[in-house]
């Protein structure tokens, strides 16, 4: 059975004063509901006017940062809250911040791709993403990959595959866009919206939820956490330069990367735990105390995901027929140089995990 | 100035005992030219014949063996023996030992581009090289990339590039193979060889050289290298995933990589640094008593070498015309993969030197 991580930065001790409840469930959630429609009177404001592109980005992470803790505490806390009125709101918060996701997932992938090539190439010139987070407008605008100064066939190849991610990413997070605002205009999100403004003044707790600890359940999702991560391979992973996340690297059936998918879960399990403890804290913003070495294990495990589906989007870019070999030849220096990141985010990740075993063994 | 790293493994006491002087230095280049005669001789009598590669490859690296230690004395204990002769000698010790190396090293690049390919790609079926050591005969031979398994695009990248590769590094070898058969038939090679028998029984000391105390000379040659290393970006080598070594690798000055050049100049002067320590002990055949972590020092930069003009392969292949988009796809990965042993290496290096440095500290 998995072992619990105590956290010597809580100031409270963890066995003393009264147990949180599902009143303390009711708080978090009736708090995160508000935020939920905060956001989203936000995002209305901000959303369709010009110029307010990044209000409108902030309005969104919003509304997503709500959606993830109402879902995750309803995931979590299950047995305190009725379950028809569970089963029938986890779905939809999952389709909203799902929804919500894409665009910002495009964006940062075709950034952290172009400041990839522009660090491979050392051309200072190299362009940068043509469109900011949210202005999909420049999505059709015409690309000039030979504005980049020809210093010989690779930097030639380099612009090529930056030329060619941002029209690709940029084509996908235009539609991304338009599903998202297709989404927040959907009846289908209004009745959501509802249902959370509801939730914002009366959380459907069962009836011995008022008496019941929050602390087991929140240690079942510890435990699910810490069972996951038993499983993943970190003595590799805390071996320098274990060369493994390239394993199979040409192979076709990689993308996605299967070696990656039990990192993926761990994230997920991580954030759960994260949030169960927020939610037996009671803490409304969600963030008074935070626990920096969840946090850094967290942004380990988010650098893996992202890491890992740019080197997927390289490789699928690569797929493109007719391009040019030294635009091949760039996808595929920069599709290992991402796997190389995704080593290098386990290699964090197992660093910040056994400093936390260490510290509290 | 640099200091001094002090071997704890040295059986005697640095400052007790007979100083070495120039008899010593007289023992081992006659034990060294002897070598060279003897793996000549070994040489002469396996090298053309069919079947004999595994000797003949032996031979030459056991002639290449003396040589380079011949050289090395030559440079770092130059003031013990007769300028002229040294300044004659030197030269041609570097074209045999270089002459004969290549050969070897074109059989190696091979080796490790395509076990880094049958990696990369998890294909079993992918082939090794198509050729032995000294048995360039296959250079010529049909290739049938297709023959791997087709399994999607990528794999048969894979495949195409290693077939591209194992056609030019198999020429390259022959090549090489027919220069070395020439450099040993020469009349240049005689002359040499005839020098070094003269030197098996005969070393030209200066007057004073059998009363001159080795120690300093070869403390002279431990002080270039701690220089050298000390010049070397170790806290970022030491610091694991820094991508440094595959920054500018899609810049078109990057063959051979001007980053690693101070890391091949450490390799060589670590080498003289082992020598002029077997000449000093008198050690005939060289590894009496192995510094081990002067050692994996060493083979760190030698790793370090081999990945680095293994990517600089990778790269030149890319650059021949028509190839297809799959097969320079693979070859920017296998780019990639060797720049990123690069980092392994010099973060190896690193470790072997800091554990060196803290341990006499």
């Amino acid at each position: 059975m998995a072992q619990r991580h105590l956290d010597p930065t809580d100031p409270r001790p963890r066995h003393a004063g009264p147990a949180p409840t599902g009143d303390a469930l009711a708080g978090y959630l009736r708090a995160q509901a508000t935020e939920f429609l905060r956001a989203l009177r936000l995002h209305r404001e901000t959303g369709t006017g010009a110029g307010s592109s990044e209000g409108s980005a902030d309005a969104a992470r919003a509304l997503r940062r709500s959606a993830r803790r109402i879902s995750a505490s309803l995931h979590t806390f299950q047995s305190l809250l009725d379950t028809d009125w569970c089963e029938g709101m986890r779905p939809e918060l999952a389709w909203v911040s799902g929804s919500l996701a894409m665009e910002h997932a495009y964006t940062a992938r075709l950034e952290r791709l172009l400041s990839a090539l522009h660090r491979l190439s050392g051309s200072t010139a190299f362009p940068g993403p043509t469109a900011g987070a949210a202005a999909p407008a420049k999505a059709s605008a015409p690309i000039h990959p030979t504005s980049a100064p020809e210093r010989g066939n690779l930097t030639v190849g380099a612009a090529k595959a930056g030329a060619l991610l941002d029209r690709q990413l940029n084509l996908a997070r235009t539609r991304a866009h338009s599903t998202a605002l297709q989404a927040l205009g959907s009846s289908r999100f209004h009745a959501i919206a509802d249902k959370v403004a509801v939730l914002a003044s009366e959380v459907p707790l069962t009836k011995t939820a008022g008496t019941t600890d929050l602390r087991p359940l929140a240690a079942a999702a510890e435990g699910r956490l810490t069972d996951a991560v038993a499983a993943l391979p970190l003595v590799t992973a805390g071996n320098p330069y274990n060369a493994s996340a390239l394993v199979h690297g040409l192979s076709p059936d990689t993308v996605p990367h299967p070696q990656d998918a039990p990192w993926h879960q761990v994230r997920l399990l991580l954030r759960l735990h994260r949030y169960a403890r927020e939610a037996q804290r009671g803490e409304p913003n969600g963030n008074t105390v935070v626990d920096l070495r969840l946090l850094s294990a967290g942004q380990a495990l988010n650098r893996h995901r992202d890491a890992s589906e740019a080197a997927a989007a390289a490789a699928q870019a690569a797929r493109t027929p007719r391009i040019a070999p030294a635009t091949a030849y760039a996808l595929g220096v920069l599709h290992a140089d991402q796997r190389h990141e995704v080593e290098a985010a386990r290699f964090a990740f197992q660093q910040c995990w056994q400093k936390e075993t260490v510290s509290t063994s």
